[in-house]
């Protein structure tokens, strides 16, 4: 049977270039079009040196992808833009697996206070699917938007969806997040220059950051009742990777000791969910799409914790993707997504 | 008049030498002698060569300082070992600076239980002051034996202090720390080999951390109700400093837009305090004896949020000491303590 | 068609662990057995956490072996250990390729010479080829024992061969190499204490590493004239690569500025050589087989410069042990060796 | 007596804090003015926050300065903006320290060849000395105006001068460098952005760098013939320092053995100079003006190497410019230069 043509919209980004690493030695698919406005005509390593000799296509324009009857569509794109994008293609055959934040939030309303923007194709916000497999398996099959998730909501998604549905915690919930720098974006910028990062640490956004409105957002999809997530973001000295440090109050008359029952009986089957029995390390996930998850309970403060371990680049963004590709094709839900870490 | 002569007890480790880094310069003493059981009659430059050419030093043995007339003692020893030699000077008229947990917890009792060991001198632990000088200036002062605080515990304390002292705070508090790889001592170790700490990220210690007694029992000295510190530190990739992101909830009725008042008035005319308007990263105290603290209040929430950043090895270690040495004999409380970080 | 049977023997070190990395999507093999004498009994996983759900299989000891009807076998042993090993196994029918530095040399005086050792098996030498595939892929086809390369030595041995076999450098040559700290082996040591190494770099071994006559003995295989390596080992805070810059000057007469063409052709057709038009980066390589090599002229001075960059566990260890192993079943020499490096 | 006036003419850069880090607690002078013009009304503290609290000045205007009465003023400008500077100031009263590269060079012509720029002012060239105090002292005090030397040539130059200077080696020298991040400067650029560098490595402007001709001008005012050099840098990830690995032949007839006597020789009673029997690290010279130096010859290779080890920003910019100025003024060399390396 012949594979499946692949789109990448966007390919300057770290997104753009993972999902070029992971869809290159995909069983069922080819990328038949890289896209780039600014690079258009350079070839994709030019862009990114380290796939010489690898991928030697050329760089084509959004406007060239029209006449090559494409099976699926990754957009790489900037917040704002993909929009754009999925306004103008929405009645194309293919499907759409956008890695932005222009679909993830409930209502055209709720993205523009977080935002700041207008938001012009509301109708995509009522057609897409929340990208995470685990807890939205069946909304997303079948759908032509994928939202696929930020990389600081998957991280704290699947470490608290399992409290959450099972009605376990009060609603106040401390996320302490840390990331490593992809997470930032390729561009160079003061807050990620070597000597501002290297050997320093710091929380930024708190407060503010836009990732707390879609953890809330789509734990609330799952829960009960509504949730308030404090959510802090801090920027580690690393490539890749969040660590997600997760403290939850249970509710009265919750059987504190079925935690890692719960948390194992969630996720029994799930091929990118490993629970762990010692605090994940970001090394142990690094170029992978698992999710390390570590539970427990503490009797002497009466707190849930759980630490998740992602690779923000992977199951935070391309590994995901893909994930939800798979998903959408019926195609094995591991397929292209070789699972061993590089470590160190 | 003539230089203090002072004495520090051990010589190997990081604690040892940045005694020796500050101490070198400080304009009222001399060091008269460093001690290594294992390394005696080895100049201190052999053990630390970036001190080649400057301090040239022939470590000795404990039993060598008795005849030089010491006026003060730092302990740069493990845990375990300070207390023997606290218990076997006791009576000399010089004031012991101990860098180890043996004397910071509030009996002999609780050290036992989350040291496991047994103490061998109660008596220290009563006749002992916290130095932590902010909190408990009158305190230090005439006292013959000073605990010099942990490093998690000067950060998290001094990031929670005005809150708990003014009553303005829920019992339940969270306090998640990342630390650097110093904390973890000079002795290489798995935990510490460099392939397993860089571009890499972990909590450890979940629930179980010595500190977190330390910081409880201290804040419960200044506060109304007992407090329950949910502490979980984490390893950084970096060598030194500790961020400190700290959550706790106001009491009904608190005036809660008044915190940077607040920590301003608690702070005020301290020379070590520095109140940010941004969360305050490590590299700018990497160094120092500054201890910076960023508060505010999440009306989303309800939730007090403060961060403090110290170097681990200065202000929560021997920047910390040797400022309570200051106290002791009433010295400027800056002496020796220059105060601009190397950044970067 | 089954799947060829490898045995691995020693799982706790890095090597063992790409070893594994590797293989375990290897379309020709499967890992029939790991062994470790000190963790035996024990998972794999148990070893290498991030390995979890992934090889879960026990580890055995080396007298286990005997009874699987090995195919091939693997050393990831420490140098003086595996030449007791290829002793005790040489009459079976599996070809070994060792990853130790027991082989490699010209004979067992040289051996004794520079490892300080006595060699046991110097009839392993004799019939060991030396597994670089781009310089002796016709040697190494049939052998039943192959010496895979050390890391520097398979750095600086393809960045200057095209040079020396053609005669076109005279023979006094340096090597300045820098490399990541899993060179340096899985045990924690004062050396690759994370702060002895993060934020610090320098030289080590100078005049006297081992890899100095590997490189020596292996390119005078090639040459007209014996050469003299004055190399240079420095350790980066990194974990992985290898970048030697190589400095030679030309002999008389020789046409300088053919030396594009001369790697150009030297190298051609070979999938792992990556000819580059800028200095390698470490991470354009990294996971990867690559061996990315710059080379150029300067007329102001009169030096050749080559630069080759590779990974020191893959190029530089396990996955060029992988090479080995398809060259010698008649594989596609890239079989199981996934091609894109992780970067960032 | 009153303290010494000084003026910083740029504050952004990193030579620019490193001189206020500096100067701060130098026991001679207070800082009379910093000036900015893209920050001008700002506080010091603004641009650079780890100093709040220490130094909240107010940045001024060039223009600003005239009224100052100044004694001394460090150029910490851009090459190519420092001559317009000494151009329009060359009939003030007070010396001019320039950091930058504009009058290190022996004439304009070179100048222009090497920085692709024309010399407004080659009469400053003629006026200038070279601010290396170990080689050029005599020439250095008196002067009104000091081109501060740049970093890979002060670890170059202190590296060879003995050699060079008792006319012990060939004129073929190899200098392979490695710098740390912060010799690109404070602004963010693709090449300094964090994924880019960290965990990576690799060499740049191989061939071509400005400072090759620096380091040979310079060493050809000490030796007795014309030095080729082939200088290569490397871009370690670390914030800060240099090590320069030298290679050199000795001439015929020399005596090799002496080399480790020639240096101690060349710089005893230097204050900064250290000689070391281990290759050199950069921690250990870290925060301070030292430049330490291992020298060694290899008989079997016949060749001279010698390593060494600078903070490319102290020793290697603003350190060595204050050395010069206490030189200039006749103070203790080493004042205000606290000697003991932060480490780790």
């Amino acid at each position: 049977m012949s594979k499946k043509k692949v789109g990448i919209i966007g390919a300057t980004g770290y997104t753009g270039s993972e999902l070029v690493r992971i869809l290159l030695h995909h069983p069922e698919v080819e990328i038949a079009a890289i896209t780039s406005e600014s690079r258009k005509g350079d070839r994709f390593s030019d862009v990114h040196p380290f796939f010489r000799g690898l991928v030697e296509m050329q760089l084509v324009s959004i406007k060239d992808i029209e006449s090559l009857d494409l099976d699926v569509v990754f957009l790489a794109l900037p917040h704002g833009v993909s929009m754009d994008f999925v306004k103008d293609h929405a009645e194309k055959p293919y499907p759409i697996i956008d890695l932005s934040g222009d679909f993830r939030l409930d209502s055209a309303g709720t993205y523009e206070a977080w935002y700041n923007k207008d938001h012009v194709y509301p109708k995509g916000i009522e057609d897409a699917a929340y990208g995470i497999p685990e807890l939205f398996r069946e909304e997303i099959k079948g759908k032509k938007l994928v939202a696929n998730p930020g990389c600081y909501p998957t991280s704290a998604i699947l470490g608290l969806a399992p409290l959450v549905e099972h009605n376990m915690v009060e609603p106040n919930i401390i996320v302490d997040s840390k990331s490593g720098t992809t997470g930032a974006g390729v561009k160079a910028k003061a807050a990620t220059h070597f000597p501002n990062v290297n050997d320093n640490f710091k929380a930024y956004s708190v407060k503010t950051h836009r990732h707390t409105i879609e953890i809330e957002g789509t734990l609330n999809k799952k829960g009960e009742e509504d949730l308030t997530i404090q959510f802090t973001p801090h920027l580690l000295p690393v490539d890749r990777g969040i660590v997600s440090t997760i403290y939850a109050k249970p509710k009265e008359g919750v059987d504190t000791g079925r935690i890692n029952e719960v948390f194992r009986d969630y996720y029994k089957d799930e091929p990118f969910i490993r629970l762990t029995d010692q605090p994940p390390a970001i090394k142990e996930v690094r170029g992978t799409n698992f999710c390390d998850i570590y539970c427990t309970y503490d009797e002497r403060t009466n707190n849930f914790i759980t630490i998740s371990a992602i690779d923000n680049l992977v199951k935070g963004a391309a590994g995901q993707a893909v994930q939800n590709m798979n998903l959408l094709f019926d195609w094995d839900e591991t397929a292209g997504l070789g699972r061993v870490p590089m470590n160190p």
